[in-house]
């Protein structure tokens, strides 16, 4: 994308504006964001900006989880690492992160020939392990927590000067990041609202600086995991707030304090925030990998939960969401496809008991099968909590069509008399 | 993509005689490769080619399972109804498919606005039927098999006097999965080999037809699934062959015989037929998971495992995979991945057992912990078919590195004298 047409399409006033209103609070400015995506330019990949009709006519999806690294922080990485003085960058940098930032960090290290060290808490998937010393990184596994791997990364930088790389609290990250904010506008031109993840606020700190730069009627909306709403809460209680410890799907953006720097940039520039429940991120993942053959990772999902689940209205606005990265663990992934497939009503378990003679499945088996369900299991057990002599417990999974259509297996067993069990 | 350039770029007269040499055998022509490239124009997406270094630096993915209906036979499917006359259009078209052919036609049919009338056997997965209703299509459920719906479907289409749309043995459907050819060429202008599924070998003729007339330097190979290799076994034997009927995960190539078109273009036009494994199959859809973050079928993947096989050879030649297909059963692709995971190592489980006493779990765990493997699952139970009084068999599901790590951790436990079960 060339420099100029952008700049002489707005007004240089309305980004001086920004970038003095900005001031003294941050050191983010547009100029930065233009000068990252120029040293991005060759590095990070310009990902996919598809329409995805069966997910809305008017929703766009940014596939950030189609980055090298699988996630768009390689963008704030690089430019960090970019930004170094010769000094810094012959010392090395290190980082804290069990995630996308290890993955960032030291694949920018190594194309820049500098040194990496990652720590790592100790617990952390052997997947991301290998995966960030695969980009060229010495890994520190520390024992204990997150907690514990950030110290012994802040007291090696001090013992060895090593360059702290911080994920979301630094200008040249967030400038990185911002240049996702460019491309949508390019690939895009008539876009009306982008929706996007937040975490520590990093990414959507450098979009929504981009695009209010360039395209203030643009609307900027943030999402967050309900069980860790640290941005929510600190936008709408006015202060920076750290929130409870608690359990997201969405390990990306499992922060429990933003940054200064990151807050008053989304004070300054987001329309609004919203979470999403647990629940919806699954559906959305499910979603995504069904209809979208894409894989996104928890975060990377909340975006698309939130337009899905109506928070945010996308009937009348050309709405972008950005899916901000797809380092799913494949386990985890099975997990969320079985867990998807029951909430939608498509997979159910129904248990009852029959007499035990022979025929008496066949019966209830034909019940089924006149509804129109696959049989995907079944078990029959003659001991169990449920039977007594003479009865056996029967447990089917049943490949069904939606949640009306398990409700009406089930009345036609309870029509014939079946006992269900688990419902 | 404008049409002269590639054109003046090659000698006019080889397309003349390759389409002259193709004469009376077939009746596919570049130029009606053109016409389907110009037809499909703002219908089918023109799908990502990308470079995928982490499965090797020569290797690009064309992504035809982010192709609308979530596989590339929309293309043929368009072409092929694009070219009924009037009259035919206003009778409507039949098809016969449990799977892509099916999704394809429904959507082509709903765009011209004409009616489509799709058999099915009537234990098509639900998910294929209710996909292929949502996009316009009247479903018909046939008992039996895929031979019972196809007959089913030859007599609504003499008794109706609809055009029956048969998934590869047609010039119009070859043409339109031939822009996938052009695509190619124009998005990797220095492509030297293009590797491409085979089942019935409408893609592969349209693709290798359009490659082979702009640019005959560059490879074109074919892959099918070992299970069921009709077009490898029709191309070494020198005529038209049907081979058994065998499972297999590549449901989307599983074609008992070609037509005398597909396999008359396929002696003409593609360089080597490779075929690959159930395993090696299962392993790319895992691979394109984990790394390209990308849902292939199993069909789609076939390309992409004779890359990471060695049945191609990659290592000079810049080669595109062409990964047809998406439309993969959620609930089939996680037994894909615990399958995956297991044969690569990064999952293993062992039994053993211990002496039914406390602490005993203790010092078989902290044996595993020093090896590095973090634990999935423990079953620990008093009566199995291992046990005697006064033992216990522990089954663990452990995540680890690789083969070799798993190795580890078995020697480790037997040199502590722990009888291993499993192995």
């Amino acid at each position: 994308m060339a420099r100029r047409p952008f700049r002489r399409r707005f007004p240089m006033s309305l980004s001086e504006k920004l970038t003095a209103f900005n001031g003294g609070t941050t050191m983010v400015t547009i100029d930065m964001i233009w000068d990252a995506h120029a040293a991005l330019k060759g590095v990070a990949r310009r990902t996919p900006l598809e329409n995805a009709p069966r997910l809305g006519k008017n929703l766009y999806i940014k596939a950030e989880n189609l980055q090298l690294t699988g996630s768009f922080k390689l963008r704030g990485a690089y430019n960090k690492i970019g930004s170094l003085t010769p000094e810094e960058a012959a010392r090395g940098v290190i980082a804290c992160s069990a995630g996308n930032h290890a993955q960032g960090i030291a694949l920018s290290a190594a194309k820049h020939g500098i040194r990496s060290v990652i720590c790592m808490p100790a617990g952390a998937p052997i997947s991301k392990v290998e995966a960030t010393k695969s980009y060229g990184a010495e890994v520190v596994l520390v024992p204990g927590n997150y907690d514990d791997a950030a110290r012994e990364a802040a007291r090696l930088a001090a013992e060895k000067g090593y360059t702290f790389a911080h994920p979301f609290n630094d200008p040249y990250v967030i400038a990185g990041q911002g240049t996702i904010g460019l491309e949508i506008l390019e690939q895009l031109p008539d876009v009306e609202q982008i929706v996007c993840p937040i975490g520590g606020g990093g990414l959507i700190s450098g979009i929504a600086l981009a695009v209010k730069s360039l395209r203030p009627s643009c609307r900027v909306v943030g999402v967050q995991a309900a069980a860790v709403g640290s941005m929510y809460e600190s936008v709408r209680g006015g202060r920076l707030t750290t929130v409870p410890d608690r359990d997201t799907i969405a390990d990306g953006i499992h922060v429990l304090t933003p940054s200064e720097l990151t807050f008053s940039m989304c004070l300054q520039y987001v329309d609004e925030i919203v979470t999403v429940s647990e629940d919806e991120i699954c559906a959305a993942i499910l979603t995504l990998m069904e209809t979208q053959k894409t894989v996104a990772e928890g975060a990377g999902a909340t975006s698309v939960a939130a337009c899905l689940f109506g928070k945010v209205d996308i009937s009348e606005k050309k709405t972008v969401c950005v899916v901000s990265g797809g380092n799913m663990d494949v386990t985890m992934l099975s997990r969320i496809i079985t867990m998807g497939l029951v909430k939608s009503g498509r997979i159910a378990e129904i248990t009852t008991k029959v007499v035990d003679k022979p025929g008496s499945l066949i019966s209830l088996l034909q019940i089924v099968s006149q509804t129109g369900a696959n049989i995907v299991s079944i078990n029959h057990a003659r001991e169990d909590e449920h039977t007594d002599v003479g009865t056996c417990t029967v447990s089917m999974v049943l490949e069904t069509r939606d949640r009306e259509h398990v409700k009406q297996i089930k009345n036609a067993l309870r029509a014939k008399d079946y006992t269900l069990f688990n419902t």
